[in-house]
C-alpha cells in the first residue's frame, strides 16, 4: 500500500519533533514536506532543527529542506505542531487551500464547527467536518483538533465514569511536566527546586475542553455536558508526564471495584477497528498505592495508554485517584497521529 | 535573664538538627543536652551528626557528647525530634520523670488529653495540660504537640476563614517537599524527574488532626470542628516547603477580597504577645499569579509565615487557592519552638 | 536453534533488573532462574521485585518463583549482579559447582587470572580463563568479568589511541549519574541541587582496572599498560549516564581529524563477528560542540556505544574530550551480556 | 559616617539582584540609583523587576524609580552587573563621565591598563588606575573589574600555591551551577538530568583571566603569570555554587599537609584591614572525604568563602583537589563589592 504523503507544519518545535519521532516507519503515513518559519526555509532539517529528543533524527528526515509554511506543499495531509501564535492564520489557509490539517494548536479547538477528537471518546464529533465544510466553504480541506495535553487524561478516565454513573462535579489538580511548555519554555532557574503553581490559560482549557469532548452531538451540534470542572494546575520539575489528583462527583451509586473494572476493561473505537497508534488498553489501573509515577508510567501503551491509581472513595465529592498521561505523546502528536488513523479509517482523506 | 535549659530528644535527625539551628541564639532557651540512639550516645555531635543543614554546626553544640534518650538529661524541658517508632515510649517515660515534652512526634497527637497546639489557632487547647496531668498521673511533666508539616498550613489558612464564614468542605492536594520524609528518607532514584502520589498515613493526619485543632475545647474536650475534608498527597523533586492547592466551601458569603483581606490581616497572640520566633504576619497574601512558590517563598517570615496565593473562586466548592509553608521549620521544629514559647509565657514551666 | 539457559544471580537489584531487561528476547540466551537474598528466596518474582525500569517486567519473569542463590540452578550458565559483600562467595562456588560465571561485580576482577573483558578491547584476554581453571582447579566452570561502570568508556576510547598513537598520560573527572550507585543508592536530600565529589573506591577502579584492560597478555598473564592514570570522580543529579572530561598525553604525533577518523572508525571483534548486543559504532563521534550530553545520547547503539565530544588540543597534555557512556547498560549488565556472547560464539559453553 | 552614593546599572538582571541583595545594611555603600534598560526607564523597581532571590526585595529598593543607563546618575560610584552586549559601551561612557566603575562584566578584563582585581590576591594591581586615566584621558573615573565567576575561586586558590611552591600547570574541570548563565539562561528541557559539557567563551576565560590576575606588575603593565591552564567546563543542575576538580604541577617539594595548612591559614590584605565583605577565612579546608558540596558548602563565609577538600596528590601531575566558589557571590556580586571596598579603602573614591 501506498502511503499517504504528510506535510508537517511547525516541524522544528518540540511538538514537531514528536511527529517526526512517532511517524518514522508509520504504516499508513510518511513525512514527505516539513515546514517552519522563514528562518529555517530552505535549509536542511538536520542543520538547523535543535532536536532535543534522546532517539536520533531519521535520517531520511535528516536530508529534507524545511520549506515556508504555506499551502503549496506537495502532501495530502498536514499535521501542525505551530504555536498558537501563527497556527490560526496558517491552518486556515492550508484548510482553504484542500489540505485535511490535523492539528495539535488550540486556535480552533471550541470553534462550534471543528471537531475536538479523542478517539476512544467522541469519535462521532467528526461530523462536525460536514458542517465545517459547509459554513466555511471548504472543499476538500478542513480542521481538526485534539486538545489540551492535560484534558485528554482527565476526558478519557471521565468518559466511561460518565456514561455509566453520570458525572456531575470534578475537581481536578494537575503537577505537569515542562516539556508541556515547548522549548525553551521554562527557565531552569524558574523550576530547578521548585514548583510554579500557575499556567497561563491551562485551568480555563480543562475546565472547558473538556465537557465539549463529553459533550452530545445533535444536528451538527456539540452541547456540553453539564458537568461543572474546576481545575488548579502546578508545573513540576518532570521531564515528561502529567499527573492529576482528581475528585469526582458521580450521579449513581458505585463500588471501587466497579470503578476499577469499568476503566481497567475500557475499551473503544481505536481499539475496535485497530488504529496503529491505538494502545491495547486506553486506561490502565494500577493496584500498587503508589502509583502511577511520572518516570516509571510515562510509556505505558508506547506513551498513548492513561495510567491511573489511587482508585478510593472522597469524603467531600464521591471518588478520587490519580491520573497520569503523556503530555508530548498522548496530549500531543500522538494525539494528533491517532486523529489521522481514525479520519483516514472513516475515509475523510486518502 | 537566665535561658531555660533545653534538652534535644533525637537530636541527629533531619529535624533535630533543625532544632539545633533555630535555638542557635534564642534569647529563652538553650540547648544544653543532646540525646539520640545508642550508636551515638558517648560521642561528640560534631563527630556523628551527619549535618545537612547549610548553616554550620554552632561550635558549643558540635562539642556536646551526645546521651542516652533517658529521663536523667540536665535540662528544664526536652524537645523531640524523636522518630514515630521511639518516640511514644521515650516521651512518655521524660514526661513521667517530670520533664514538660514538646514533640514534633506524631504518636500522641490525637490523644484526647494531648494539646495540638498551633498558638495561632488554638493557644486555648493548652488547658488539656490540665486533664492530662491528672489522666495521667504526671507531676510537673506533661506532653505537647504540634501537628503534621501539611496539617500546619493548612489550619492556619483555615481558621480564620472559619471563623468568620464558616468552613464546611475542604479539598486538599498536596505537592510535598522531600526533607519531609526525613533522612535518608527518599532514594534519589525514586524521585529525579518524577512524582510519588503517595506519603503514607499522610491524607489521614491532614484529614484528621486539622479538625482537632480547629475544634471547640469544652470541659477539657475538644469537640472537633464539623468540616468534611479531603486530601490527596503527592511527593515532588522540591527540597523545602509544601505547596497545596486547595478548595473550601463556605457557610457564608463572601467577596474574594473580603478573604484577601482576611487572611492578610490576620495576627494572633503570639503577635499581640510578640512570641521570639513569631512572625509580624502569619500569613502573607501574594496576589502575584504565580505564587507562592517554594524556592522563593518558604523563607518568608524566617520560614514561619504561611504563604498564600492564586485566592479565587472554584466552581465546584467556593474558594480555591494555593498555600506554602516550610515543613521543617513552621511545619516542625520551628512550630515546637512556639508552642514552647506560647508554654513559657503562659507560666506551664520556668 | 534452542536457547542457553541462564541463571541470573542478584535478580531483584538495579543491574539485575536491567539484565532481565535486556535479556527478554535476546537471541541466544533465556532465562530460566532467579536468585536472590534470602528474603526474597521462594517467592514470585513480580511481588518482590521492586522494578524501576520504565519498561515493564516481562510477564513470563513476573512469574517464575525467586530461588536461593545456590549452585544448584537448573541452568548453563549465570549473569552476576550480585552486591559486592556476597559476590565472592557466591560466585566462587558456582564456579566451582560448573557454572560459567559472567559477573559484573568487582570482587575478582584483579585476580590475575580472572579475565577483565571488554568484547571490543581484550578479547584475547578470555585465554585467561584456562589459567584459571588450572589454578584453582574448576572444571567446566570459571569467572569472567566486566570492568567497572567508568572504566569501560574510557578504555574503549583509550585502546585505539594507545594502539595507534601510545597513551602515557591521562586525567580523568568523571560526572557520574545516581543509577552508578545502585538502589536505593544516594539518599534525594544529598543530590537534589547538589553534586558529591566523591565514590567511594571509584577512583583507584578506574586508574587500576583501565591499565589491565589495555595490558598485554603473555604466557597467561596480563603486564598492565604503562600509562599513569588520575581519576577524579562526582555524582551529579543524572539518572543515567556517566559523563567524563579527559586529558591525553600521547606518545606521538596527532592531528585532531586524524583522531576523530580513528575513534569514528573503530571496529572491533563484537562488529566483526556481529554479536546480537554489539553496537554498529561502539564510538560515535559527535562534532556539535556541546555534546555529548547524558539525556540526549546515553541511549546511542541501544546504550552500548560510547559517544564522544569535544574532541580538542590540550594546553598541558596533549590531547582532551569529553566521553559519555550508559553506566548501566554499556557499563554493567549489557557489558556482561556481550562478555557472554563472545564466550558462547568462542565456544567457552554451549 | 555619611555612606556612599551607589548607581546600579543592570539593575533587573541576575547580578543586579544579588548586588541589591548584598548592599541591603552595606555599612559603606547605599545605592541611590538603579538603572537598566530603556523597556523599565521609568517604572517602580518593584513593579518591573522578576526578582529571583529567596530574599524580600529590600523596601527601600522596591520603590526606586529605574532610570536610563547614561551618565546623569545621582551618585558617586557605579556597580555594573551589565549584560555583555551593552557592558562595553555603556561603562566607558560612565568612566568618561568620571564615574568610577565597578563591573562584574567581562568587557574589559583583559584590557592591559585595567586591573582585573580579586582583592586577596593582586591589590597591586589597583595601579594600572593611574596608567589608564592617562591613556584614556579620564579625569575622576575609571574601570575596575573582577574576574569570571570560575576564574575567582580558582586563582584564590592557586595565588598562595603558586607563591609559596610555583605553579607551573594546572589542569581544571568544572561544574557550573546555572545561575552562571544568567535570566532566564538555560533552558530547562536542556538542564534537568543532564549535564552540558560546554559553556562558550568560559574555558579561554578560565584559561587567560587566571594568569593575568596572577601575574607580576611592573610599570604598569601586568606580565601574566607563566602558568599552563587547560580548562574543560560543564553545565550541571545545581542551583548556586561551581565546583572545580584541579590538578597541578607545582615548582616544588610539598607535604600534602603543608599545602592544607597553607590554604587553610591564607589571610590577606581584605582580612587584615577588615572589608566588610570580607570573609574571616577566604580559603576553608575541609577534611571529609566528600566535600566541597556545592549546596552545603556554597554559604560559607556568607558565600565569599572558597571551599577545598580532597587534598592529595595525583599521580599524573602533583597535586589534586576540589574547589568551591559561589558564583554569584563571590564570583560575581561580592566580587565586585569587595573590590569597591578595597579601592575606597586606598582612597580611589570618597
Amino acid at each position: 500500500m501506498e502511503r499517504i504523503k504528510v506535510g508537517l507544519l511547525g516541524a522544528t518545535g518540540a511538538v514537531g519533533q514528536r511527529f517526526v519521532q512517532l511517524l518514522e516507519n508509520h504504516p499508513w503515513f510518511q513525512i514527505k514536506e516539513l515546514a517552519a518559519s522563514e528562518n529555517s526555509a530552505g535549509k536542511r532539517y538536520g542543520d538547523i532543527c535543535n532536536w532535543k529528543l534522546s532517539t536520533p533524527i531519521p535520517d531520511v528526515i535528516k536530508n529534507l529542506i524545511v520549506k515556508n509554511s504555506m499551502p503549496d506543499l506537495s502532501c495530502q495531509i498536514v499535521f501542525s505542531g505551530l504555536n498558537v501564535k501563527v497556527a490560526g492564520e496558517i491552518e486556515m489557509e492550508f484548510a482553504k487551500a484542500g489540505y485535511p490539517v490535523i492539528s495539535n494548536a488550540r486556535n480552533y479547538r471550541m470553534e462550534p464547527d471543528v471537531p475536538l477528537l479523542i478517539p476512544e471518546v467522541n469519535p462521532d464529533h467528526v461530523q462536525l467536518i460536514e458542517a465545517q465544510k459547509i459554513n466555511r466553504n471548504f472543499k476538500s480541506g478542513f480542521i481538526v483538533t485534539n486538545p489540551n495535553c492535560s484534558t485528554i487524561p482527565l476526558a478519557m478516565v471521565l468518559a466511561p465514569l460518565d456514561k455509566k454513573f453520570g458525572v456531575e462535579k470534578v475537581l481536578v489538580t494537575t503537577l505537569q511536566a515542562i516539556s508541556g511548555a515547548g522549548y525553551p519554555g521554562l527557565a531552569s532557574l524558574d523550576i530547578l527546586d521548585n514548583v510554579i503553581p500557575f499556567i497561563k490559560g491551562e485551568e480555563d482549557k480543562i475546565e472547558t475542553e473538556t465537557i465539549k469532548i463529553l459533550g452530545q452531538l445533535n444536528n451538527n451540534k456539540v452541547t456540553p455536558a453539564s458537568i461543572v470542572i474546576s481545575a488548579q494546575v502546578n508545573r513540576v520539575p518532570v521531564l515528561d508526564g502529567h499527573l492529576m489528583s482528581v475528585s469526582v462527583k458521580l450521579n449513581n451509586d458505585f463500588e471501587i471495584d466497579e470503578i476499577k473494572q469499568l476503566l481497567a476493561g475500557y475499551s473503544a473505537v481505536p481499539q475496535q477497528i485497530n488504529l496503529p497508534s491505538a494502545p491495547d488498553k486506553p486506561i490502565i489501573v494500577k493496584n500498587e498505592n503508589d502509583r502511577p509515577q511520572p518516570r516509571l508510567d510515562r510509556y505505558a501503551g508506547n506513551g498513548m495508554s492513561i495510567v491511573v491509581g489511587r482508585i478510593r472513595h472522597c469524603r467531600v465529592l464521591d471518588l478520587k485517584f490519580s491520573i497520569l498521561g503523556h503530555n508530548t505523546i498522548r496530549g500531543a502528536a500522538g494525539a494528533a497521529l491517532l486523529n489521522a488513523e481514525l479520519l483516514k479509517t472513516l475515509g475523510f482523506f486518502s
